[in-house]
């Protein structure tokens, strides 16, 4: 086995003056296995998949589900083949270690590969598996690195199991309350969803780590819109994640004949409602800058087509990188429902029903992705992730980046889902640079 | 027992001039008894009271329902107590006749005692038992009418027992179509619904009733809406009763992320249905007339705060007294809907789901309430009903007139439903008199 600082050769004279010699710096690089990439992925997405479906059929891979089992063991073998042995934490999630130097904290990389109910076959998993193939990467061109090099299968990152708030990675950045393993959902407590995956609830507390028990994390994810596809674009280097403003709005009006009284006398709260919706979206829109703005679910009561709404219940979503705009936002909407409230004769009470910190990914990371991609010619762009991610929680313990690749049609969580198999090696490419690249420095 | 003709007497000189000698021109009046009016009132609301309860609580007393059936058979026995014979039709319908030459056809006045799930003690009640009223009144004053006095207790007249289009006046007005019996509702048939009611399903066609089958149709009815009790007018003169264009539509957007999808290439169908909401107020409230439209009934979907809605389900109802207006309302909102499906990059369609044509009242049964109303000193005001009622039905079969009395506040189909004693009364004597009226004549 060679030493990596050995494997190192310059790539042009300019490249002289720069004393780090990092991967960027390389003439002669590592680079991932695209056909086994797309072998895994594939094989992945039976595990989930309709009786009598194909690829393209997508997957419903909810997490502690049977799927998400069998995908799981699936994993294990496949880290196993690399001759690494992986280690799954209290919570569930499966870590496995390569290399690096025993007094070093550890790069972290990956992603997920639950999904949502008719969900597809790249959002987490292009991430995940592109973690073991960036090891595998390594191993192959016999690569010494300094700092350990760690994958990651967070256990259960959608919200559809159990709900917003519950996901595997927030427990190892330390979000975890007395209760939330009594939590129940489809006829289990998380205790036993935890326990099916071979975590161990009775020892959650183990599976929280401290602040700096990794170098940094860096994930590869598809984009889930559509700017990089539009653009046609192959790299977007990440921001940050974007913080989320909820509100439970409820609009009191007053349920009456829709016969007998007269327009002028309605306090109709479907039409309240319409108001805010609107509301919702021009103060979203009108203001430069990346904000979106979302009522996203609605009912009124009592719902018949010959009753004027009396009672409207709907959420408010805000999404934004900046705290500060979204208190503004917030503050707006408020104004326009007063307004509003006064106009219907309705009463409109807002909620602030959970918020999610947004999270800026680390400049030094950011910079790595770009460096790399500029030495694989890829052209790049800077986007913020309007999706949570695990990379959200791993923000809270070290420095933190995101890869994305593109989304056809910015179609995700559906089964036509698709980011094309040239695009996934290129991220997956690029995860594995950042990883060399990072690893150069003793702290980014 | 003295003749009809005999007992009228001139109330002032000009009266002489007119050769017709109607109640209105009477100076001594038969009158209903107002204390027995409210206590039968008052007993009826234990049929279908909660346990507990008060009058203030109003009823629930669905068709069919055991309250339904025990109230059937307290107004069974009242009848009962005015030494008449109540007869049932196959549907279910109570009639009861008194007086009147034998070759003359008969007046016919009544309402229902069915309620919505948490109804109240006055919508339908008050015109049923002020008919049996009517006819005690006239049985006391010893007046023997030309025409027969036919009072009615329409078995079913709210919609919630097995939906629009099944009022038991529709089978009488010859609205029966093959398997309407066999309709399932709450576990039950039409068929053993009707037999609950000892009515007769297996002959149901020998309710049906040809045109001229009545002299005429007069009900009094509770406004349900506000205008009289705001004018502080107690009786209303009703002009007629406004049909009714109920649209399906539904707006195809695109299900998509609510954080990763930019404000400017959204396709939201809650978006478009909040416009669609706003256009039908703005079209039915900015034209001249009674109009009204409402958006009662929404359902959007995947409804959930994070996505954006990709598809939305509402409900459009228009009613106006004229035909004509309900085709330009449904046409203007289109118009509109089309408009909007480009605005949002959504598809709208509409689908006229039901229509319930207007029925105007009779100008000779109008212009007799109002020569009773004012022949009693009372103020009148005509307007439409925006509620559907029997008298829609009968219309079909004879000349049709409605007596409203205001409803506190314009609530209805509420426990909070009120009318004064004092207008109940008031109400009950216009309908007395009206069929006096109404008697005189051998045409309207």
């Amino acid at each position: 086995m060679i030493s990596r600082r050995s494997f190192l050769s310059l790539a042009s004279a300019s490249a002289l003056a720069i004393p780090t010699k990092s991967w960027s710096r390389q003439s002669s690089r590592p680079a991932i296995n695209a056909a086994r990439l797309r072998n895994r992925l594939e094989r992945l997405s039976t595990h989930g998949r309709a009786p009598g479906g194909t690829f393209a059929d997508g997957v419903s891979r909810v997490a502690y589900s049977v799927a998400d089992l069998t995908a799981r063991a699936f994993m294990i073998d496949e880290i196993k083949s690399a001759d690494i042995v992986p280690r799954i934490d209290a919570a569930g999630n499966i870590f496995a270690r390569y290399g690096g130097q025993p007094n070093q904290p550890a790069i972290l990389f990956g992603s997920h590969i639950d999904s949502v109910p008719s969900g597809g076959n790249f959002d987490g998993n292009l991430g995940t598996f592109s973690a073991l193939e960036a090891i595998q990467a390594v191993q192959a061109a016999k690569i010494q690195t300094r700092h350990p090099l760690e994958m990651v299968l967070w256990a259960h990152e959608e919200s559809t199991a159990f709900g917003i708030g519950t996901a595997a990675s927030r427990v190892v950045a330390g979000d975890l309350r007395a209760g939330d393993m009594d939590r129940t959902w489809n006829g289990m407590t998380r205790a036993d969803a935890i326990r099916r995956i071979a975590g161990n609830p009775e020892q959650i507390e183990t599976a929280v780590r401290g602040k700096g028990a990794w170098h940094s994390y860096v994930e590869l994810h598809i984009e889930q819109g559509g700017t990089l596809d539009r653009a046609k674009v192959p790299i977007g280097i990440v921001e940050g994640i974007v913080g989320i403003h909820r509100y439970d709005v409820v609009i009191e009006g007053f349920a009456n004949h829709a016969g007998t009284t007269p327009m002028g006398e309605r306090r109709d709260a479907m039409v309240a409602a319409a108001q805010l919706t609107l509301a919702v979206r021009d103060i979203a829109a009108r203001r430069p800058g990346g904000q979106v703005g979302t009522v996203g679910r609605i009912e009124v009561a009592p719902n018949s087509p010959n009753v004027i709404p009396g009672r409207a219940t709907l959420s408010v979503e805000f999404r934004d990188l900046a705290e500060q705009v979204l208190r503004e936002l917030g503050d707006a909407v408020k104004a326009r429902g007063a307004a509003i409230a006064k106009d219907t004769g309705t009463t409109i009470t807002f909620t602030l029903a959970s918020t999610s910190a947004g999270a800026p990914a680390t400049s030094g990371v950011q910079d790595a992705i770009g460096r790399v991609a500029g030495a694989l010619s890829l052209p790049t762009r800077r986007l913020p992730s309007g999706a949570g991610h695990d990379a959200q929680q791993m923000a809270r313990l070290c420095p933190m980046g995101m890869i994305f690749v593109p989304s056809v049609g910015g179609v995700s969580h559906s089964p036509k889902e698709l980011t094309t198999w040239d695009d996934c090696a290129r991220g997956a490419n690029v995860l594995l640079g950042t990883v060399l690249e990072l690893d150069a420095r003793d702290s980014v």
